[in-house]
Formats: structure tokens, sequence, C-alpha cells
């Protein structure tokens, strides 16, 4: 593998969760394979679990690690071809990729959604600046529309926690305060069609997902409906995506509670706004995997380099 | 030990003392106790001893070291239970605490005192929140009110300069154009209460700090008084406990001077501003321990790692 | 070699360079001289290929690394003796730069010219502040007046690209919307008097640099006949030296092109203005060594740590 950009990076689904769950048994069996190398990790967004977990399955692999926040301690990049760069932006990506490629033989990159422009954020040009321009492979520590290491590590987490070979996995849209990206869902979304599941996604109208990415799925605007007999309830706000970026009417009718829950798992990638996305009764119940599902963050990101690493 | 959150975490102050002292023969004696085992310091304020000694100290144990500014690295932390987070705050407590244990084996907290809110800092939110959420050990890096890595380093630094087996010590407020909080101070005395010394407390009426903290101190406000005899004269500026927060009248006549020093040693815990709280004649002197302080402070953490490791 | 602060400490160009050259064939060749050993690299302004090389290049030497940003991670620092230290700076140069030496081996600085105040700039406070009162080597990662580890790897460029024993190399000013120091061309013209080579410096009248800097180089107001038969044209921008920090008159007829160039190689230390300071066109094309410069940086920083090391 060269890079993991996106949940489609993934070439067997069932080994590399197989692979993972195997490897949290023993995190250092493979310290030898990072020996020498160094990651970058390259941060224009915030970041906790990201941040940490990424390190430490890269320590785990016996690599090197240099953390950078590119924004406060970097230059301001240029990302469009030809410009004259006499504004405020200090240097452009095919010079910062190319140079960065020289300094270490992975580089990982967060950078959120602006959720001003569609097209700008689709385009990902952050992400996809440093995949043109870096000579290394480059990891996707979340995107304007995507976060395939959250994604990888619940579909771990699943596979820990399934009862039956295909369980229903409901995604159920969740209110918050302020306008959240795509990425998450998007990533979740790709990760089910790759998985044994029956997948059902809820939200209120005027919430509809980029359709490319929810094309096959079944969309049920009725929470209540979709949640029958659901075994993991995967919750997390977005804003609109028609309307880029918006939050519509604010929908406090689709928290998540015990009561909705009933007796299935209950999932989100974390940070989550108690008793407004989730009640307190949820995430402090024996139900909920937020816990496990950021500790499988380190598993994800481990298997992820493991791979890059082995094709060096 | 589980934790180091206070000087009253010492089993046998003596008996750490003199293991610190011997280890600063040979600082990497114990490289193999930390091997595979991570700390992650997380600072929620500013920092330059504390940050690069306990980086220090852990990589003299061989551990691997995580650093990260929360504020404006992570998220908005939410102290409070049962909130419904629909403001500034982004995760809780509860969930950031668990999910920092999931990525390393101690945890290490900077979190200075608001100074607005009493009550609030006295009940150590941050440090608290981590102490009853996390799974791991939780390090006092300095908390609102107490800053006991200081207070260890600065036992060292008298066990190895003092000339009397009972050396009379005091602990001198000084001026300063801010207000400061009063951890320093407080685990200062809260170290002097373990040591065989004559300790006398010297202030301005008015600067009389928690009387919990200062019960069966000797205070005396003449500060000429208190510094008659004197070995070790502890400067340091707090601002008023009991009108919390505040500055009360300037009162630069009780800067440290080498006319009051005497033949006294002077301790202070940097930053320390010069001509302000002390003059420049005592820091650039010889009766100046300051410095021997700030490295007695990689030696401080390594000990209260080492305690850590070895219970793990 | 005590400090690395200029290029007049390498006391053997084409030794240092030689040794560069053949590192690169084997960059952890030494990986067992920084065993043990810390540096701390300071950040008092921002940075990419210094931040990233310079801990590349410990690495590869197998010492430890503390980065961190000392603005915005630490205190406010006094630099002037016998102030009164009332107002908002927290810490003075000598307590931090002596508390710095006892927490590493080796500081880094790197600290920008303000281009406000040309006697403080070029009294170097911030790197000589710590050159006079650390205990430790001091490597200077740019200072206000100089940028010697960016001139290290340009002379390992220029020697890996020279096709004659006596190049033609010429330095041109080149047009930019910021004021910028004149760290990276004061390092350049000073390596350019250790190298063999026939020097011009080119330059639209008013933008004359430190004559004591420039003393005994050819300076040329006619670009076009300066680069007549050039090997190596290195662009850099700097403000006016004589009416210190300005910005004259716009002179965007100084951008580099490809047909300015002829056929020959061009050079910049980056981060680089396209189409300001240079053409896209020369940038992308085979002529341009920015990249090699940029990845130089990493075995420059390593001879200079190794220098240093080997003198411990």
């Amino acid at each position: 593998m060269k890079h993991y950009l996106s949940v489609n990076d993934i070439d067997s689904l069932p080994m590399w969760v197989s692979e993972a769950i195997t490897l949290k048994q023993n995190p250092t069996a493979y310290k030898d394979l990072g020996e020498q190398k160094t990651i970058c990790l390259l941060f224009f967004s915030n970041s906790l679990r990201t941040r940490l977990s990424t390190q430490k399955a890269a320590m785990n692999l016996g690599m090197d690690v240099m953390v950078m926040n590119f924004g406060s301690e970097g230059w301001q990049l240029e990302f469009e071809d030809g410009v004259t760069m006499d504004q405020g932006k200090a240097e452009h990506i095919k010079e910062a990729a190319q140079v960065v490629s020289q300094y270490c033989d992975v580089v990982a990159i967060r950078a959120f959604a602006g959720l001003k422009d569609k097209e700008k954020d689709e385009a990902e040009v952050v992400l996809n600046g440093f995949k043109q321009h870096a000579s290394i492979p480059v990891v996707n520590m979340e995107s304007s529309v995507g976060h395939p290491l959250q994604a990888l590590a619940d579909a771990i987490t699943v596979k820990e926690n399934a009862i039956t070979a295909k369980p229903k996995i409901v995604l159920s849209w969740a209110p918050h305060p302020r306008a959240l990206p795509h990425a998450v869902p998007n990533s979740f979304i790709e990760m089910m069609k790759l998985q044994d599941a029956e997948f059902v996604i809820t939200h209120p109208e005027g919430y509809e997902l980029n359709p490319k990415i929810t094309a096959g799925c079944t969309i049920e605007y009725d929470q209540a409906k979709a949640m029958e007999n659901v075994d993991f309830v995967y919750a997390k706000n977005w804003s609109s995506y028609s309307n880029y970026g918006a939050i519509l009417d604010t929908e406090n009718n689709w928290m998540i509670t015990q009561e909705k829950l009933g007796s299935a798992k209950f999932m989100h990638c974390l940070p989550v706004r108690r008793n407004v996305v989730v009640e307190d009764a949820v995430l402090d119940g024996s139900q909920s995997l937020v816990l496990e599902q950021a500790n499988n963050r380190t598993f994800a990101a481990q298997i992820v380099l493991q791979k890059i690493l082995e094709s060096l």
C-alpha cells in the first residue's frame, strides 16, 4: 500500500481487522519494522485522540515521530497552481510537500473542512496537495471529506462486539450547537459498505449526505423506525450537505437516549457533547463503546503504518 | 505510589531526597525501568522548567514522551457533571481522561489557578478531573493549589546545601507586578512540615495564605525580624488569599536584597523578576541556589516517575 | 568546536562539505555519538525546514530531542542587564539560558530580526544572550543577522552541482511583498568568501547590505550584466539595510525567469513566493536546486551537531 487516504485503500477489511485484534495482545511485536524510519504528523486542525494515538502507534512500531502544528509553527500554504504569490501565503504546497518528503518516510495530515466552499472542501486541497507532490506515503488523519483511521477503529470495535454475523447498524444524526464536517459519517458509511451488516442511515430531512457516498444505502427519516432491532447505534452530528455547512432547525428530539438505545451498543468518535448528542446515562452505562473505539484508534493507525512500512 | 498530586504523596522524604541525590551521579541508571512505557505531558498553562525537566526525567528513565498543549492543540474541556454541553466546550473530562489513559502509562498535568474563583481553584477541577477519571497515575506539574515537583526539588536543594541538622528557613513574600497563584508557597510550606527545620513565614499583613496550609507555622509580619539568623531565604510572590487574587498595596520594601540576605542562601522557583522580587546582586552572587533548584527539578521528577513505574 | 553561531565557526569548509556528502550515503553511521545526549530546539520564530531537518539530524545521531516554541509555550524574556522587571517580561535571559543548559547538552535557537531597530537586531540579543549565559554549545537556527545552517547546506549543494572548479555564482535580490531580514544573504555571502568561486552580488540601488559583510565583494546593479555566464543564481529578497527594514520601490523586473537563468542552476533557501521571486517555469524545471538545498539542511545540521558532540 502506498497511501492511506480513504477506507477504499484497505485491500481486505476482514484481514486488517483480524490483524489489529491480534496486535492488541502484543502491541510492540513489530517494533523492529519502524527502526530508522520517521513519521511526520502535520496538524492543520486540532486533535486529541488522533494526535496521541497515531504517535503511540508509530512508537509501538519503533518509528521516530516529529509532530508539527503547521498553521501556527510553519508557513501559510498556497495550493493553487500558477498564482502570483504576492499576498499572505508564504509557501506553495509543491515545495512544502517535497521538502517534508526529504525529512521523513511517512507523512500524516489532518486538515478539516472549512464548510464554506463545498467545491474547495471536496477537492481536499491539503490532503491531495500532499498526495500529489510528496514522494512518500501520505496518511489521512481526517481530511475535509473523510476520516478513515476512525472508520477502521470503528470496524475493529464492531468486530469485537458483534454477537451476530450480520449485525444491524444504524448511523444516526444527532444535534450539535456548531456546524460540523461530514468526514466521520462519510468514512463510516464507506466502511459499512465493506462490512457484512444491515446498515441504515437516519437523519432529519435536509441532512442528506453526499449522494455519491450514500448511494445504495437505506435512508430512513424516522429515527424510531430506523432503530428497531438495532445492534449498534453510531451517533454523529453533521451540518447540511445540500445547504452546505448550514445548521437547519434544531432537532433536539434526535438526541440518543437510553430509552431509544434499548439493548443496542452505543458508538461515537468523540469528542462528544453530553446531553446534546447523547444523554449521560448512555455514555456512563455499560452499552457505550466510545472508549473502546478510542482505544482502537492506536491499533487502526498501527495496522495502517505497518502496511505502509512493509511496502517501503 | 499511584499518583503524585501533592507533597503528602511522599512516603519518606529523607529516603526520596537521598535517592535523588544518588541519582544525580548516574541519571540513566534506571533506563530500563521505563522501556515500552509512555508518559503524556498535558499543558493547560505555560511552562519552561517543568516542560523540559519532566521530559528529561522521563527520557532518563527510558520512557517515550508525548507533549501536548491541551488548550491550543486539543479541545476545550467541560468539568461539571450533568450539564447540557451546548456552549463552547467540546469534550467532557470524563471522556478526555479515560481516552488519554488508553494511550499512555502515566499522565502529567499543568493547570494554573485562574485566581478569579477561590472555590473553583481549590476544587482543582483539572487535576482532580484527571485523577478521578483517568485509569493511570497522574502527576501534578503545578495545579491551582500545589506544585509538589518544585517542592521536592527544593527539599533536595536544601539537603545538599544545609550545614546544620536543623536549618532556619524563611519563606518571604516578595513584590510582583502581576497577581500570582499560591501553588508554590503552599507546597513549599507542606514540604517544610516534612522537614527538620526552624521554619518561619513572613509577609505583609493581608497576604495570609490558606490557614489550613499554614496551620502550626510561625508567621512573622516583620521581615527583618523573621530573617534574623536565617540559613535559607525562599522568596516568592503571591496574591492575596482572603481578598482572593488581589494585589494589595505595593510593598517594594519587601524585595530581597543582599543586605537583608546576609550570609544566608537564596532560593526561588523561577521565573523571577529581577530587581522586583530580588535584586541582581543576590541572583548573580554565590549565595543563590536558584539554578541548583532548577537542576534538581529533573531529579525530583525522575524520583517521582521511578516510584510510579515501580508500582505499575 | 564549541558553538555554531556563524559561518566563521567552520574550521575547514572543504572538509565539512566532503564529510556531509559522505554522510548522505549512510546518515545513521554515527548513531552512537549522540546516545544519552539531548538537544533542545528553541523557536522564537516560525520554521518548517529548520524545525524538521534539525530534529532529523539529531535523531540520525541518536540524540534525544526536545522542541519548544519559546514564545507561546514559555515566558517572555528580558535581555537587558540591570532593569527592574516590573513590566511584561517574566524571566531574564540569564536564568533562562542557564536553566536550559541544565536539561540538555546542546541548545539550538531561532530568533528572526524584528527589522525595526538595527542596533538591537545586530546585537543578536537572543542568540548572544544564550551564547553568553548558557554553559552548553549553542547552534544558530537563524538569528537576526545570520543563517549559517542554510549557508552550509548551500555550500554542500554547490559542491554537488558544480562542473567547474571555480563556478560563477550570483546572489540576486528579488522582489517580495513583505519586508524580509538579511540573515540568509549575509550568511551566503560569508560562505562565498570561504568558497572558490567568482562571486557577484546584484540588487537595485538602495538595497546594499551591511558593508562589513559585503566588503571585498563585487556588487553589480545591472542584473543582466551580473548574470552573464553565470553557473548558479541564488535568489533572495531582503529589505533595505540603510533605510532599515524598508521596502523601497517595487522592482518586479527583478524576478528570476527562465530566460534570465539561461543554463544556470537556480538556488533559493525556501519558502519562496512563486511568480514574485521566481517564475514557476524555473522552480518546476530541471535547473532548480531548491529541493536539494532543503535536503542538504539535514546533513548540514548533522555535520554541525557531530562536530559539537565530538567536542563535548
